[in-house]
């Protein structure tokens, strides 16, 4: 199955650790193989992310790549679809059975603009993609595209190999310790 | 047809303007009626998001109300389902369809967390419904459950009334004004 990774532009330290960390376990939580940070460097923020995949499971990578527009240029060379989300791009409904058509042969790069997002972006994008073309939150429309991509079907994932895991209850909260990580390759 | 009212709980001045705006952002995108903000006042925010609402059309209401106790109180009263997104409850596919069928005669609250959760919520909700069972982002949550609960419908709607409108692009940004504001009631 090709793979999906996310890239987040312009993260600044301070204003944006928290988006971007939303940013981030959306994408794992949500069926991405990897995000990459692109703007000022955070290591903690790695951290913290991979700290997440340690302790609740599954693979994810998540790296920082000061030059996103070297990230672009090698997505392309390997053949790779790169996705723009903004508000400004075709409307979800109107353009996801064709993204995932060609997803099927194609790796997918997601990019997930900043607060200032520069203007080649919707050139180099082999698709622009807005979700309602309303102004509202990068994070819900990172959500909402890999949902429609993976047809609801990521929402069922298991993750295993992490320390803990939820048991879903009507009421309250249940979280049990795994022995997956003894048995870990 | 019944409405749909998010409740974003514990708002904090500083650090959570940016995540309730989102909240509040993603309720109106995505086609809820309102949202009701509790914990710190601030009406520099509801000020914000009622200005988007002036900008770009549609019906939605922001208020603030300090005692989140008694909104669930008089929801229920009313009549209305009460939903609590949490990672503990029960996953979305799991249990979405037996929610729309009792929204067809109940209004609906969607009550979202802060950082801290009072124990009594998982207790006074009709539902604890969790996206995925793993951490991520109240704001990815509310877009996937308001998206599952319309099946997707939501994201064609449209706002009419707004100064200013989209018209969706293959590249680059195209925005309108509209004539609407001129002819409104």
């Amino acid at each position: 199955m090709p793979r999906i990774i996310v890239l987040r532009l312009g993260h600044r330290i301070g204003r944006d650790q928290r988006a971007t960390t939303h940013v981030a376990l959306v994408a794992r939580a949500y069926g991405a193989d990897g995000v990459i940070i692109s703007g000022e460097r955070d290591d903690a923020l790695i951290r913290r992310v991979m700290g997440v995949v340690e302790t609740w499971g599954g693979r994810f990578e998540a790296e920082y790549r000061g030059d996103w527009r070297r990230v672009l240029r090698e997505w392309r060379m390997r053949g790779g679809l790169i996705i723009h989300l903004t508000m400004y791009g075709i409307n979800l409904p109107d353009i996801i059975d064709e993204i995932r058509e060609r997803w099927r042969e194609r790796d997918i790069l997601v990019v997930v603009g900043g607060e200032k997002v520069p203007g080649e972006l919707f050139h180099i994008a082999d698709y622009n993609v807005a979700v309602t073309n309303q102004p509202h939150s990068e994070i819900a429309a990172l959500a909402t595209f890999l949902d429609w991509l993976q047809e609801g079907r990521e929402l069922r994932r298991e993750f295993p190999g992490g320390r803990l895991k939820v048991i879903p209850q009507r009421r309250g909260k249940k979280v049990v310790e795994t022995q997956d990580r003894y048995i870990k390759p």
